[in-house]
Parts: C-alpha cells; sequence; structure tokens
C-alpha cells in the first residue's frame, strides 16, 4: 500500500487517532486552521527545523523510525539550548506518492517514542506531497521563565559542553565509508533478543544489516549510531541557573561557539585535549583513517549544549537531565578577542567558524 | 551570483538585517537556537503552512516575489480563519545552491510586502538547502480572544463566503493553458506606468508576459490572476463576532464544507445559483472551456472565508475587512445531515468532498 492508495484525508484521519488525545494547554489540537494553546509561562518560545531528503539524511542510511525521532529530537535540543521546556508540535510533511504506507507508519511510531521522551504533543501541521525528495520539517513551542540567550557569555567564563563530540559525525562516516552489500552479515551484531533490552536497538540493527563488514565491533559503532540516527537532546536542568550564554552544537563546535562569540561579542580559548571523545569515536575513526579531532570540532550534528557560566562555583562534571546523566566538561574561557585553540602541545592557533553549512560553502 | 557563492551565513546575516528590526513583544528575534515571545491574549494560535516546487506552484508560473507574497497570505488565512490576529513568522527555505540571489532577494521582497499589509514579523527560521526542487514552509503565530472553530455550526445557521469563489483556480488555468512562447505579446497589457498605481501590477505583467496570446483582455485576467498569485488573506474582524463556525477555503468549496460539517456533527444545503463568482471568472471560464461551477466549487485555493451564523441578524453583505472591503454572500444553510447542492433549476443532488487532495486521490 502507498500514499497514493491512501489519500491525505484517510492518513490525517489515521494520524488524528494516533496523536488527537488532547493534553493539558491544549484549546484546539489537530484539525482545525489552527491549532489554539492556552500560553504558559512568562515568554513563549519557538524553534523551527527542517530535514531534506538528499540533504540532512540518505533514505538507504536511516530507517523511517529513526527520522521521526531525530526530527523531535533535533527541534527539542533548539528548546532546550534556550533553557526552556518544549510542549507542543507541528509537523509538516511532504512525501512522494509512492511512499510506502508501512514508511510512514514507522515514521510516525519514531515521532511519537520521540515526543513521549520529552512530553511533547503534536497539535497541528500540514501534509503535503512532494515530486521525488521527501521533506520534513518540525516547529516546536515551548516557554521558560529566564530564556537563556547566545548573547550573555562574558570574558572570564568557562566554556562547558555536555556528553562527547564527534560521535554523530563519526557514526556517519560509519555509514558512508562502509559499503552496502546484500547477503552480507555486517559487524558483529549481538545476539537477538538477549541483553538488548531497549527496541531501538533493533532500530540500529536495521541499518547497520544493510552495510558490509568493518572491522569494528557492534559495541565500539553502537553508541556512534544512535548518537547520529536517534540523539537525545540534552535537558539543563540542573545546571541552567549557572549559564550566562548557550547554544546547541548542530553544525560543529567550532562553527557554534563562534557563533556565540559573535552574539556575545567575546572571543574563546578552547583547549583540544579537553574535549571530550568517547573511546569508541577515537577505536573507529582510527579504523576509518578520519581525524577524530576534526570530527569533535567540525563533524556537526552533536546535539549536545555548549554553555558559559562563572569561573565559581564550578560546575559539578556528573548532572542529571531530563533522560538519564549527562557528562559536563570544561574546555576553555572566554576571552576579551580572538579565538584561539591551544592543542596537545600547548601550542595556540586561531579557529575559524569551521562546520556545517548549506549551499557548498565551508569557511 | 547564486547561492553557492554566498552561503548559508551569508544569506542569515542578509536576512537578519533587513527583518531583524524588533517589533512589540519580541524577546528574541532572529539569530539564536528559538525565538522568544511574550504571548499575548488568553489563547495562543498556531499554524503551518508548505509550498513545495512542482506541487503547490511551478516556478516558470509564479514569480519568486510572488511566491513569498503568497506563502504568508496563505498562512495568515488559516489565523483570520480561527477569528485572530496573526503576529509572528518563521520561515523554512530549502532551496537548490544554483537558486540566483536576486530570486532569493524578490522572495524576501515579497515576503517582506505581504507581512507589512498583515503586520507580521519574521522572528526566525530555518534554511537549508535542496537537491533539486524547492520548498518554502512558514508557521505564523497569533492570538485570539475567542478562537472560532470548524465545530460550532448549528442547524438553522446560515453559511456565508467572503469574496468570489474560483477567481483562483481560473486564474491557475489561464497560466497553465496559455503556452510559454519566446518574445509573443500576450494578452491586451495595460500601459506602462499610467493608471496601475498598484506595484504589484508589474509582478503579474511579469508572469503574463512569458504567455502566448489568449482571446482574453487584461482586465478580464488581472483579477484572476491577482487571487491565484498574490492572494489577499480576509480579516473576519467585522464579523466574527457572528462566526459559529468558520474555515478558510484553500481545497475548495466542497471539500471544506464538508470539514466543517464533519467537526461540526451537521448537514448542509448549498444553492449552486448563491454561490458568488466574478464577471471575469465567467468570461475567462468559457474562452477556456472550463466549468465555472466546477472552478468555484473545487478548484481549491480561494483563500476566502466560509463561516456560519445564526438566521439573525442577518450579515451585511459588505463589510470593511483589514484590507479593503470584502463582499459577505449568504450560500445555504447548515441543516442537520446530508450534504446537499441545489442546482439552478432547483434540482437537489448530492455532494463530495470533492477538491485538492495530496497524493493523488480526487474523492
Amino acid at each position: 500500500m502507498q500514499l497514493s492508495d491512501i489519500g491525505e484525508l484517510s492518513l490525517l484521519k489515521t494520524i488524528r487517532r494516533r496523536f488527537g488525545k488532547k493534553s493539558k494547554g491544549i484549546i484546539v489540537g489537530i484539525g482545525d486552521d489552527a491549532a489554539v494553546i492556552k500560553p504558559q509561562g512568562k515568554n513563549t518560545l519557538i524553534t523551527t527545523d527542517m530535514m531534506v531528503e538528499g540533504i540532512h539524511f540518505d533514505i538507504s542510511l536511516i530507517t523511517p523510525y529513526q527520522l521521526g525521532f531525530k526530527l523531535v529530537s533535533v527541534n527539542v535540543s533548539d528548546i532546550y539550548a534556550m533553557g526552556g521546556t518544549p510542549q507542543y508540535l507541528l509537523l509538516d510533511i511532504a512525501m512522494n506518492k509512492n511512499t510506502e504506507e508501512s514508511f510512514v507508519a514507522r515514521f510516525f511510531d519514531g515521532l511519537r517514542d520521540s515526543m513521549r521522551i520529552y512530553d511533547v504533543s503534536l497539535i497541528g501541521g500540514d501534509i503535503s506531497s512532494s515530486k521525488k525528495d521527501m521533506v520534513v520539517s518540525a516547529s516546536l513551542i515551548g516557554y521558560a521563565e529566564k530564556p537563556v540567550k547566545r548573547s550573555g557569555a562574558r570574558p572570564g567564563d568557562k566554556i562547558y559542553v555536555t556528553g562527547n563530540l564527534g560521535d554523530s559525525a563519526c557514526g556517519l562516516e560509519v555509514l558512508k565509508k562502509a559499503v552496502p552489500i546484500k547477503n552480507s552479515p555486517s559487524l558483529t551484531l549481538p545476539p537477538r533478543g538477549g541483553g538488548m533490552g531497549r527496541g531501538d536497538n533493533s532500530e540500529l540493527q536495521i541499518i547497520i544489516s544493510k552495510l558490509s563488514k568493518l572491522c569494528l565491533t557492534w559495541n565500539t559503532v553502537k553508541p556512534l549510531l544512535k548518537r547520529h540516527l536517534m540523539p537525545i537532546a540534552r535537558n539543563p536542568k540542573d545546571f541552567v541557573k549557572h549559564a550566562t550564554a548557550m547554544i546547541d552544537l548542530s553544525d560543529g563546535l567550532f562553527i557554534d561557539l563562534s557563533r556565540l562569540c559573535d552574539e556575545s561579542r567575546v572571543g574563546a580559548r578552547i583547549y583540544i585535549k579537553h574535549i571530550p571523545v568517547s573511546g569508541q569515536m577515537k577505536k573507529a575513526s582510527a579504523e576509518l583513517k578520519t581525524d577524530p579531532v576534526k570530527l569533535a570540532t567540525s563533524g556537526g550534528e552533536d546535539y549536545e549544549l555548549l554553555f558559559t557560566a562563572p569561573p565559581h562555583p564550578p560546575i559539578p562534571p556528573l548532572l542529571r537531565g531530563g533522560v538519564g546523566g549527562v557528562k559536563i566538561t570544561c574546555i576553555g574561557e572566554i576571552t576579551k578577542k580572538g579565538r584561539v585553540a591551544v592543542d596537545k602541545h600547548g601550542k595556540e592557533s586561531a579557529f575559524k567558524a569551521e562546520g556545517y553549512q548549506h549551499y557548498g560553502i565551508q569557511r
């Protein structure tokens, strides 16, 4: 069954049945000209992020479930980066009419599971079609009593990041460099059933089972693939009161830190040896002959938070976010001007706003 | 100069320079992870509408200025259809990297002029790229003290529409059936300068000058093209207090009225002879050998409002909307059940939810 056998109205009915349950604050949900919500908190936050086939994702390297899951996470990451609480999602989808119904159903499964993690409700959107490439876009509304902007960093502030950097970019390299071969057993897969526990493992296996053998174990690639295909956004609620400025790392550390510096009119000094990277990323990048520092500084799609805070009190290294604990690492400090990276030998050099940019310019 | 020569960061800077001026209620505008606004009124409204190249528009039949203009109007129409006031816009664009800078500049000119008409501010969005087809999408936030839903119609209510129906669909037929011929003078163009007054005339001429001669005058096709390419959304503020239910006509009278009936769990009786159609539409549809009734009932993209109101007091036929006066016509009444169209001979027949549906099903 393809979308052309179902039609827009019937798809809309299915979505309403699955997502139409009203939750707190929703006056009018899916199915009217606009959604109506009760504003909450002193400030309303709104963000939007679009994912375009062939640009943001390759449908042979991500499952529909993962695509739905990730779309929610990347938008939540923006609301978290303002110190906000996400609440309501609007979804725009434009899919080819030959898209299989099962693809759409799994996309919505991923969307639903991700929304549950963040306690977000679907309140509306727009169903469209596309001639060829698929486009999915979401707008997410939230609130914050005291939003944290990019512009609040002051010289002397410490620079912190959550989690590890470069895992997602390395996961993408694993996917891209491993050539799909039919019937080829890939990596060392964990035994089915035993010890997996989480349902998302099977989603990761769907992708990895399409790939040829790499000299890497499942335990090495799994966290990298997971960070790339099904990232969990970092909830800053336990450190947000200390943050003077914050941004989420979507295009790469150097470019996103440069953005924060631009807005705050300050400089930054980063210590490369302090940038947190995972053992798995180091192992996989060696196998893939990729520079782990480059992945960690300009790889993009980390969806970790970078924030600045005064040196006192120091931020404890491990805090509990909304979803599990998250590591916090101090990687440098805010200066009056300049953008300096200090390498492991203590040598200083200027870093540029390098990372992902649309329209093919890497600066 | 193409987008690939400019890059995303530079495009973003241009957008910020043009649209970054803060207006009332905007705490954080373009350039942070999320926009921050002060909630206004008792209810926040939000809607989103996507326009996909090859599906919603053909780039040879619409100018970039018109595309930007229309994107705002179609979203405003949804906020108006809830009885709301539009305020803040978020824009998602995914354009091919070979897109000319001048195309993008004109798109933003159209966006700006349309936003001015409705007093809407750009507060954020997402710049992306696409492999081939362009996708533009907007999310619009507004507020309403008392939103008008689709579900409030009651048997005995009268059914009203604003403006004329079918002009937009007929305008599209003019564009589609007129074959583009190089150097062919098209239609009877008005003299340059004299008597045109409004800047948008030149935009309509850009499109029509690409088309071959039709046996129609400029005065006939102009309002049709304008309604299709640069629709103005109808502000219901002068009749909203009477409305029990409302919807904007985007996919066609029959399908959109059916949606309102579904939500209100009522039926409807429509008198074909009372459906307001323009003289220009009748003339052009005769020349194009197209059924004017079909255009008016299932053509779509009218962006007129359909609303229901108790029979007393009757709605005066001409009201001043936010932008010029707008005609109001009673076209039928809400019944307990059934969907009935009465033709000019008094013959009754059931109407179906016919109109535009994505994924190729016309029901």
